[in-house]
């Protein structure tokens, strides 16, 4: 904790990395000395050209990416994505497969099913309340695409392999894992994330989509809902959202030169996520929800043996300075969200206050 | 001028009021002593719901809305209005008349007709290079509405009054006179503005809609580009903006305790348009493109003897701490964009290097 800052453990929108707040803070009222706020800057100045051009290189560069990828940034968020995806992706005729991993994937095949496509749900962890992450799974060849969720914040799972799809390309809504991890980006066709949890604030979401995907299927749709009307004109067709995209940048920039690349982010999340998981499992007064190979690195959802004892702990922990342990609405018990800019520091003061809550409580 | 800033005058994204940046600044990395960044708070927090509400009431304070309307903020911009607007209001059988005051208008009709919805162009000021704003329109009694650009940056014109349609609800795109002066709402039944001008940083469009009209078109749409999905969970259907929206409940409180509110806003934003209009008209040098009972209190357009002298203008005027000059790429000339936060002083200095480049160069 610095000052009165506290460990931030939200779902997201989610703790930033400090050093990326403070020089937000610094240079607010003049950005790069043009006597502007980069929230008062135009999004057709050159200030604004190196921002969004120095973002989507350090995409490319994180993420290995050649040049059969755009990097774009679009408004609405995931939910967006729900339905752009089929609207853009799928012709009349064309099918699509997805993969239920829970409440997200849920969504995901709803709004493609209300855009009237045609949608095979070839695997579900729903039998088992979406605890794992299904394997083995049969795909349909004609399918245009299959769309899975990378990981789950609700239920605590994570892809931790991409399935063998055999070619068709993956479309994956990676809201909460994105740049935590090197990516097989062979086998992607479109990746997309919401701001709020790895990446920066609300109101920006980030679509990594192959150039041949762009025009695949309806070519007739409202401007600001085809990929290409951002593909071509560098996501500022019209007024882009310049303060998330400028946070953005500062995040991948804290990645690439402050914490050493995507590999090193890797190791330092195992490293974080390893902590917290040994003192669960240490523990017989705390037990995790995900089965344990399909435990999430970025979500660590455990129940109490109570329901009382879990908003005990929840608002215990707040009197201590670890706030957003509270459980989704939708599913209750606790959840610890460590994304990217989760400290070490973090994993440790919450294992701290877990052991000493469950010497008190036991 | 406060420390290094300059006097901006860009067209959007555009100066904020100071007092408002310094605010941001001051509590960025610990929102309202949570201990965390406006950033990093979850939007199920009663933290945000305290912002996302107040600045709800403060829309419905300043326009004198009653009861029969939502204020709603939803992502994309006004360029995805375009689309949502017929997309909602329109059932397969229904018509609306659309104004054409230029390039906006333009593309808010090209959007429609491309939904497949019947559109009637009811007035155009094309014949004259949009310079004006068409007067004694005949409206089509059987219309759903009536839509019309309240000001155009680009071409420099604005509604003074509003036309008298017997009836038929008005939807303006008020996105660069929005919060500039008091409106008649009886005459409104939807108003949208993409923050970046007169609100906010990009990336957040408001829209203050009458409820009846939420669910008057069709119903088979997607799930976020339905007006009731944002109406019936206070725009958190998902993550909203945050931050933009934070912005924009400072500048409305701005409006109101600062500025002394919306009367008082319009009567600063008339003796700022006068001090630079005067000074035009007293000049042979700089000539406005609007016609004078149309021009805008936002955005002054105006040319110069040249186009070089143009170029030299916007770059010694550059030079002299007075940003944002150029004319949009598509018209050229100058234009001096005056929004809310605009000050007076910032008219003084503009109007003095004005005369003083006038001198050197007749």
């Amino acid at each position: 904790m610095t000052d009165q800052r506290i460990y931030n453990f939200n779902a997201g929108p989610a703790a930033l990395p400090l050093s990326v707040l403070e020089e937000i803070q610094a240079s607010f009222l003049n950005f790069k000395n043009s006597g502007m706020s980069i929230t008062e800057i135009s999004h057709r100045s050159s200030y604004f050209d190196e921002v969004i051009n120095d973002a989507v290189e350090r995409v490319k560069r994180l993420l290995k990416l050649d040049d059969r990828f755009h990097v774009l940034f679009v408004q609405g968020g995931a939910s967006l994505q729900f339905a752009m995806i089929p609207m853009n992706l799928l012709a009349p005729d064309d099918a699509a497969d997805y993969i239920n991993t829970g409440t997200w994937s849920t969504k995901a095949i709803a709004e493609a099913q209300k855009m009237g496509k045609s949608v095979h749900v070839v695997a579900s962890s729903e039998d088992k309340n979406f605890s794992y992450i299904p394997q083995n799974i049969a795909f349909n060849p004609s399918s245009k695409f299959v769309h899975l969720t990378s990981n789950n914040t609700i239920k605590g799972t994570q892809f931790y392999e991409f399935p063998d799809t055999k070619g068709i390309p993956i479309v994956a809504d990676m809201s909460s894992d994105i740049f935590s991890r090197p990516l097989p980006m062979e086998k992607f066709g479109l990746i997309y994330a919401g701001a709020q949890k790895n990446l920066g604030p609300s109101g920006t979401c980030m679509v990594i989509i192959r150039k041949d995907l762009v025009d695949s299927g309806n070519e007739n749709l409202p401007t600001m809902l085809k990929y290409s009307t951002y593909s071509t004109k560098n996501s500022m067709y019209n007024t882009p959202p310049c303060f998330g995209i400028y946070t953005i940048d500062l995040v991948l920039k804290w990645i690439e030169e402050e914490m050493g690349g995507i590999e090193k982010m890797e190791e330092h999340n195992i490293k974080k996520a390893d902590v917290l998981y040994d003192a669960i499992d240490a523990s017989s007064f705390y037990t995790t929800t995900a089965e344990k190979y399909s435990r999430s690195l970025m979500n660590v959802t455990f129940r109490l043996p109570s329901e009382d004892l879990e908003r005990d702990f929840v608002e215990r922990a707040n009197q201590h300075g670890l706030g957003g342990l509270k459980g989704h609405r939708s599913v209750g018990g606790c959840r610890a969200s460590i994304y990217n800019a989760a400290s070490m520091e973090s994993m440790y003061a919450l294992v701290e206050f877990m052991e000493s809550f469950e010497k008190e409580n036991k």
